[in-house]
């Protein structure tokens, strides 16, 4: 997803620290002080221009979400759909993945999504894959026991690779679907990258696996 | 897989006891005594008319294989295949994939092969699916460490249940494609099913498991 270098998206950022969290250092293991209500957390990570993130938290209010997403032009799109919507159960964050344990604590967060990540096809280059085992240790690092991951992509060669990364982490396959848009699957929301591929005719592999017990 | 029934199924079968197995529990922990060399054992669980399992005893004659098949009418075509071939590193076993630990020792297998295995798509039949937690405990209890299942099914129903079932299990899940006959694979033997769907331009997924360490 790359996008024109936008260089207003920095005060545009700046201008909104109540949505855009500017110091997410200072919030680690108290994340629910920068929301209303202390209920559960539940970050997307790759967040892109937001529509999962803002519906997830318009539909769940009784869930605290945080989207993340590293690049600042593509953040702003997120920003712009926050502060038209003013949800108070939604912030963004303008981070690294594989720096997030030095903003979470080990038990911040109760759900990490991952939705149509980079897929990075070349063996060279499976380090960068969100699914690679290095992140899937952030994740636990910051995640409740038992924690979850919910993942979507329409990328046929990163699911496979990510089924037998979260097999070899030793995670929990509890739900695969190799066809979510025909499944029986209830309450999807679709992301950016969803719509598109799935308009083009691209089916939508969904799994969700869970940390185990140590 | 239903045929008519053969009366003069039971007489073919006892005309080629060489092929053929008849007191499958008098070899329980010595099979290589029914082969001509002693090498690896693979049994395909379900083997139907037998092309995959004849196949793959012609390709590799450094492996031992054994075709599991319940239905008598079916399996005297698995042997009408090994009479004309001849093949001195395959035999046949008229039994029921449930009852395999009175016939094998745990370490008498080394690998099991469950090809196009009957779908079973009502949840209420779920303890009849080849891929179901006690048949993974039957498959265990016969297979060396560390052994492996693989397994090629044209049903999407089936390979999701079956992934989230090997998880469940606690298997290693060290190979997934989502659409065989478009991927790298090589050597693949095609199975009866698996012409008659791919021919239908169904897609065919394919996983390997493995059993962890205790
Ligand atoms: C292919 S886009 C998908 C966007 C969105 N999830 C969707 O489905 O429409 C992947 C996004 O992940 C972001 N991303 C990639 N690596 C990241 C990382 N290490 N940390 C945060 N975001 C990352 C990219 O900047 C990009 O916006
Ligand atoms: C759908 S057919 C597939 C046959 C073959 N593997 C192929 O791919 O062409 C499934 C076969 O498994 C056999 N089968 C089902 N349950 C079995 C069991 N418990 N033990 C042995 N064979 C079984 C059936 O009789 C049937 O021939």
């Amino acid at each position: 997803m790359r996008q024109r270098n936008k260089p207003w998206a920095k005060d545009r950022m700046n201008e909104y620290p109540q949505y855009l969290i500017a110091n997410p250092e200072q919030h680690k293991g108290k994340w629910f002080e920068v929301f209303e209500k202390n209920q559960p957390l539940h970050i997307e990570i790759g967040t892109g221009k937001g529509r999962f993130i803002t519906g997830m938290a318009k539909a769940n209010p009784d869930i605290n979400y945080i989207g993340i997403e590293l690049i600042e032009s593509i953040i702003v799109c997120a920003l712009d759909k926050l502060i038209e919507e003013e949800l108070p159960n939604l912030k963004l964050l303008n981070v690294n993945a594989a720096e997030l344990e030095k903003y979470f604590a080990k038990g911040d967060v109760d759900r990490v999504y991952l939705n149509f990540s980079d897929p990075w096809p070349k063996v060279r280059h499976e380090k960068r894959r969100l699914t690679f085992d290095s992140f899937l240790r952030v994740y636990e690092n910051i995640l409740v026991d038992e924690g979850e991951i919910h993942f979507k992509t329409d990328n046929q060669g990163l699911f496979e690779y990510s089924l037998t990364s979260f097999s070899k982490y030793g995670l929990l396959l509890t739900y695969v679907s190799l066809d979510l848009h025909q499944s029986d699957f209830i309450g999807n929301i679709m992301t950016e990258y969803e719509e598109k591929f799935s308009n083009k005719g691209s089916r939508i592999y969904r799994s969700e696996v869970k940390y185990r017990k140590k």
